[in-house]
């Protein structure tokens, strides 16, 4: 049985919000869930849920790793922290994920540390689901886990997220486009210049470059980028989004007449809030990982850990690592470090 | 008497928008200006205003440079373009600065080529002004000029944006942040990390890095990063931008109540519109040339144009470029290539 380690001590909401998606997705979906972290603390959050006969288990940890405390520092001294323990339970094959809300840095090296990457993969790279106004998701990759790329990185991200895109989200072509500042070929730097040519010879469905303003307009099922420009855009998204949201409530409440008509329309706002979403898609997985790992946003509810184990388990039983493996071979890229 | 040249053959509306927004510069500013452009076009656009007494001439250019043409063919082939007579105006000191909402590429190749850089300036940045949650616009540079930059480049953008800040928003000790992934000084690219070090060092308001949802909060004035990053942030800051209100737009149309209550706000959303309207900041200035080319965006509205014309002039008469080389030869840049 797949069994996914959920960190219960990473998010804002911790332990509550993660407990209660765990349960949800033991009850809903039959998956099997350890909840890690500090014992007493988990238990009193899971009485408050019905769990008679469900598959959930807790394990101890009994450190927790602050949202700004440095990865490094945290890898090395907190031997006993909630992201640890759960990536220990990965490398003993005790589950098969982890899933976790904490500092996204620690998550990353913790697990890259514990499990490695696959032996064909360089480099693990985090992949970010957003939605689109077509309504199907675009995958995003990378958005942090390295932050200086060379072409052939960007070419290996290419070819997980084609995979992760099919697998996972069932698109049978997905189209691949590699974020760039210009549609012509010959736009970009000396970076995506050189792995625009890497892709074209990719076995993959190679759309060319991308601009920012694309992502979400939903003709392009996997954009990469390297991890620099990648979190930029990924955070700079939240703000533009939550720069409008903010700026729009303040004249919303302005006058009666707006007040009223804000009542009114309330419903389309909450469509609105529905379609972009990001907690129906479970979460960023580190791909290329030994394993896995789905790194959650800090502020996710139980529906989006709910969803972050799904996929968690999608992910295993549709064996996305042994594909990658494959098409690696396929490449030639048999030993890590080929891409340097 | 500054005078400024407008090409008028350059944006989506040309040369209607650029003609309105000429006349409206002369009449409410005084400010003379030099309409570039097929002349019987021109004229005859003119004819629909009120000019009599306006400080406007005509300047007749045969050729139109593509929104979608390549810039370097478009320098090399078109020597009768709109954007090349423009800057021909500029270096024959006929007027101070070229304002045009042509491709951007052969607008910043061809007044680069014509004028060159300032001579202590290693490389003109693109800088673009967004609107914030506060009010205060920030400056954003380089969107483009630059794809591939070295540490002490990001330094330059640094001042070069600072002085803009000051001298044109009237900003006393402009707040300098550099785009990154992450606050912590350690956090960053290979180029972040060493450009750090030296705006620490630079005599400016450095604070710190800044992440991309931090750029429209408000707190920043002048934030700097490499033309690859900086052009992808503007783009997609455009993308997500247009689908929430595409997404939003959908929705109020949906039900009854919606429609309604959507006739009923319908003030916050023009106010909304207005606290965003790009059309008020007046383009953006290639800082670092000798001379002055603002670009304006593709789908410049009169308003727009009118305002570029006025912060060209106002660049000018506050001699800007002056200041810039004041300070660069403060720091030892006293000839171009310091920074390779």
């Amino acid at each position: 049985m797949t069994k996914i380690a959920v960190d219960a001590m990473g998010g804002d909401h911790a332990p509550a919000a993660e407990v209660a998606g765990a349960v949800a997705a033991a009850a809903e979906y039959g998956t099997g869930v350890i909840l890690v972290g500090q014992e007493d603390r988990v238990r009193a959050e899971l009485s408050r849920h019905e769990t008679a006969g469900l598959p959930i288990e807790v394990a101890h940890a009994s450190q927790v790793v602050a949202m700004d405390e440095s990865p490094l520092t945290a890898v090395r001294r907190k031997k006993d922290s909630s992201i640890r323990v759960s990536a220990n339970l990965m490398s003993d094959d005790r589950v098969s994920a982890v899933v976790s809300a904490g500092n996204t840095g620690a998550v990353m090296a913790t697990t890259k540390l514990v499990m490695g990457g696959l032996p064909v993969v360089d480099r693990p790279a985090l992949t970010t689901v957003l939605p689109t106004q077509k309504g199907k998701p675009a995958i995003l990759l990378d958005v942090g886990a390295n932050v200086d790329c060379k072409p052939m990185h960007l070419e290996q991200f290419a070819i997980m997220g084609d995979i992760y895109s099919h697998k996972i989200f069932g698109v049978r072509r997905p189209r691949v486009g590699l974020l760039s500042i210009g549609e012509e070929d010959s736009k970009g730097n000396e970076l995506t210049k050189e792995a625009f040519k890497a892709l074209k010879r990719a076995p993959i469905n190679f759309v060319g470059n991308v601009e920012g303003r694309d992502i979400f307009a939903g003709d392009t099922d996997v954009i990469v980028c390297d991890g620099f420009t990648g979190n930029v855009a990924l955070k700079l998204s939240e703000g533009v989004f939550e720069t409008f949201t903010t700026m729009l409530g303040e004249e919303l409440q302005r006058t009666l007449a707006a007040k009223v008509g804000y009542m009114l329309a309330q419903n389309a706002f909450h469509q609105l809030k529905r379609r972009l979403d990001y907690s129906e898609y479970g979460g960023a997985p580190l791909l290329g990982l030994a394993g896995l790992t789905v790194v959650c946003h800090g502020r996710s509810n139980a529906n989006a850990f709910k969803n972050a184990v799904r996929v968690a388990r999608e992910f295993c039983e549709r064996d996305v690592n042994g594909v990658i493996e494959q098409e690696f071979e396929k490449m030639g890229w048999t030993t890590p470090g080929v891409a340097g």
